[in-house]
C-alpha cells in the first residue's frame, strides 16, 4: 500500500504559524526528517551543504548541490535556489541566499553542523542565528491519520519479523547471527529497512543499553535483548522485548517483571492532558519503589515518526502536555552492571480513550530456545 | 573473522602530532566515524551531547551521558569524565570539561552540531572553536593493513550478495523488490549490515544520482543502476554496477561505455603521488571529450573507510596527493535527465603498484532477466 501524497504546502504553511509566534523571520533546514517532512525529499547529510529555507510569508529558498537539481525541481518547482557545483563550492550560493536576508533565522541545532553554521555566518554576520531544534520540529509532533496508519504498518512488521526471529532462537547462536536473521526476517516481511542497527545482546551484555551485537554465544539462562524497528514508507518502528533463554532465576524474574509492571503503568496513565515528565515519573515511580531502583538509567521514551528519536521526550521535567495523535515510545528499564539488563519498549498513539500501544507483541516472561 | 583489536592510544598519538603542526591545544569530537577510529566505540549521535575532547599532551576528557557509563570506561579508564544525567542536564557536565582550557579547539564542521558548538561556547566563551574536519580526519586518510583488509571482506560480501540478486532480475518486479533481496542476500553474506540505503533505480530514474527505490517496474531495455555496499567489522564498502534489462539501444550502449572508459582511465592512472584533482580531471576528461559531456553531474569519487564518505576527495582543485594506503572510490557517471543514468563505482586502494581495486564485479556491458 502506497499512502497517499502528503500535502506539504500545508505543513509549510503550519510551520510558519509557529514560527510567528516566536518572531523568526526564517527557518533552515539540512537534510533529515524536518526537511523529507516538509519536502518529500530523502537527502542525505553528507560532505556536501544543502539547505532549505522556509520564510515567514511560506515562500521557499535553498542552498541546492547541482547534482540533487531535478529531484529538487520536482519536489519544489517554485523554490528560488542557490546551487552550487563540486567546482566552484558553495561560499556564492550561501551568499546569494543569505545576504539578503534580515532577523532571526531558526536551525536545528541537533541537525545542523558547524559548516553549514559557518556558511549561513560567513554570508550574513548579522543575521541571528538560534537554535530552534523543538520548535520547528513541533511541527511533527502530532502525527496526521496518514502517518499513524504507516507506523502502524511498520510496527506490523516489525513484529512478524521479530515472532520470526525468535522461532531460531538457540542456544549457541550468536548476537550477530539473531541480528541478520531478525534483518532478514524484516525485509521478507515487507520491510524497507531497518529504523537503526538492530541491538541484539545476550546476557550480563544486555546491561550495556546501547550495547552492538558481537560474536558472543546464547547460554541457557541469558537474557536476550532485542531492540530494533522497521522503516516502512519513510516512517520507523522502535520495538524492544527481552527474553530469557529456556529458564531464569528468581532474581531475573523479578527484575523482568518489575520492568513489566512499569511498561504497563505507562500505557495505563498516557492520556490527553498529562505531562510527558507526569508520565515518565511515574513509569519511573514502579521502578523506583522496588528494590532494584540503584539500575534505573534512563528516561521512559521519546516521539517516534519519520525519526526514531524525535518528540515529544518522555522526561523528567517535560512539561508538554500530551495530546491527540502523539507517538512515541514507552520503554523502561533496568540495568545491572554486568548481570542483567532488561527492557520493555512499546510504540503508542495518545488518542480520545487515551492511549493505544500500536505494538501488540507479547510482553510476559518467556523462554526461548526451548 | 575478527581482526585484532586496534591500538586506540597509538591513533590519539598520531593525532596530537597534527595538531601539534597547526597550534591546536585540543581536537573535540562527536560520536562518528573519527570517534569509533579514537576509541572503538561506536556511539550514535542523537539527543544527548556526546564528547571526547583529546588534549595536545594525548590527555583525553570526555562529556558524556550517564547512561553511556559502563561502555565508556570499559573502552577509556584513564580518561578525565564528565557524566551527565536527563534528569539534571549537560549544561554543567560542559562546564567542567570546557571552562578550564586555553587556545584553539578543533572541530568536526560536517559532524559536530549547533547544540554542541553553543554548548561549548556558553561554557567557555573566550575558546577560539575551528573546523578542521579535514584535518583531524586526516589521521584515517592512509588505511593500515588491518583496515584494508577488513574493507577487502565487506567489498567480497557485497559483491556476493550482488550476484545473488542480479541471478533474480526479472521484468516486472519492482525497484523495493530487487533491493530487499540485495540486502537479505548481504546478510546472508555475512554482512553486519547495510552501508547505507542502497539505491536501485530502474530506466529513466537512474539519471537522477541520488534517487531511492520505488514501486517501480523493470520494463525490458531499462537500465538498472545498483549502489549499494556492506558494512563489515566497522567498515564499508560502496559499489555501483548498473546493468539494463534484456537489452538496450546504441545510444544506451555508448552512453555505457564512455563511462566505462573513463572508469578504466582512473584504475590505470592513480598512483602515489599523482593529485586527487588530476585523477579527477584525467577521469572526468574521458567524458568531457565525449559526446555526452552535458550529462557530467558529479566528482570522480570519495574516501571510504570507517565512514562512506571520508577524504580524500577525488575532486577538481584537490591537491592532496595519493599515498599508499589511500582507500577510495572511483565512480564516474553520466545523468542524462528523464532518459537514462549510468555509474560505475570500484573501491581502490594506493599501493606501490599504483592502484588495487578491491572490487573485480565485472564491468563489461551487461543485460540480466534473459
Amino acid at each position: 500500500m502506497t499512502p497517499a501524497r502528503p500535502d506539504h504546502a500545508a505543513r509549510i504553511t503550519a510551520l510558519t504559524r509557529m514560527m510567528a509566534d516566536r518572531d523568526i523571520a526564517q527557518a533552515a533546514f539540512v537534510p533529515g526528517p524536518n526537511f523529507y517532512y516538509l519536502t518529500g525529499l530523502n537527502f542525505h547529510l553528507m560532505e556536501r551543504p544543502t539547505l532549505l529555507v522556509v520564510h515567514s510569508d511560506a515562500r521557499v529558498t535553498a542552498v541546492m548541490p547541482a547534482l540533487e537539481k531535478s529531484q529538487w525541481q520536482a519536489a519544489m518547482p517554485d523554490a528560488e535556489t542557490h546551487y552550487w557545483a563540486d567546482a566552484g563550492g558553495f561560499t556564492t550560493a550561501f551568499e546569494q541566499a543569505f545576504a539578503p536576508l534580515t532577523g532571526r533565522v531558526a536551525v536545528e541545532g541537533l541537525r545542523m553542523r558547524v559548516r553549514e553554521l559557518n556558511a549561513v555566518r560567513n554570508a550574513n554576520p548579522q543575521l541571528q542565528i538560534v537554535d530552534e531544534q523543538e520548535l520547528i520540529s513541533s511541527v511533527r509532533l502530532c502525527k496526521q491519520d496518514a502517518e499513524i496508519e504507516i507506523v502502524t504498518q511498520a510496527v506490523v512488521i516489525s513484529e512478524k519479523a521479530l515472532a520470526q526471529a525468535c522461532e531460531t532462537v538457540a542456544v549457541g547462536r550468536t548476537e550477530l547471527d539473531l541480528k541478520r536473521t531478525l534483518l532478514a526476517a524484516m525485509l521478507e516481511q515487507g520491510g524497507d529497512g531497518p529504523a537503526f542497527d538492530p541491538i541484539v545482546l545476550f546476557g550480563a551484555a544486555a546491561a550495556d543499553c546501547h550495547g552492538h551485537a558481537t560474536t558472543r554465544t546464547l547460554q541457557a539462562g541469558n537474557a536476550i535483548l532485542i531492540d530494533f524497528g522497521a522503516t516502512f514508507g519513510g516512517y520507523n518502528a522502535d520495538i524492544t522485548r527481552t527474553f530469557f533463554a529456556k529458564h531464569c532465576d528468581g532474581f531475573a524474574q523479578d527484575f523482568y517483571n518489575t520492568v513489566l509492571t512499569a511498561n504497563e503503568k505507562g500505557r495505563q496513565i498516557a492520556r490527553v492532558g498529562l505531562t510527558a515528565g507526569d508520565l515518565d515519573a511515574g513509569v519511573t515511580q514502579v521502578l523506583a519503589d522496588s528494590e532494584f531502583r540503584e539500575y534505573i538509567v534512563h528516561k521512559t521514551g521519546h516521539g517516534l515518526g519519520i525519526d526514531v528519536h524525535e518528540w515529544p521526550q518522555i522526561m523528567v521535567g517535560n512539561d508538554q502536555e500530551l495530546a491527540d495523535g502523539m507517538l512515541f515510545t514507552i520503554e523502561p528499564g533496568l540495568y545491572k552492571p554486568d548481570t542483567l539488563g532488561v527492557r520493555i519498549e512499546d510504540d503508542v498513539v495518545i488518542c480520545a480513550s487515551g492511549c493505544q500501544s500500536l505494538t501488540t507483541f507479547p510482553r510476559d516472561l518467556t523462554y526461548l530456545g526451548e
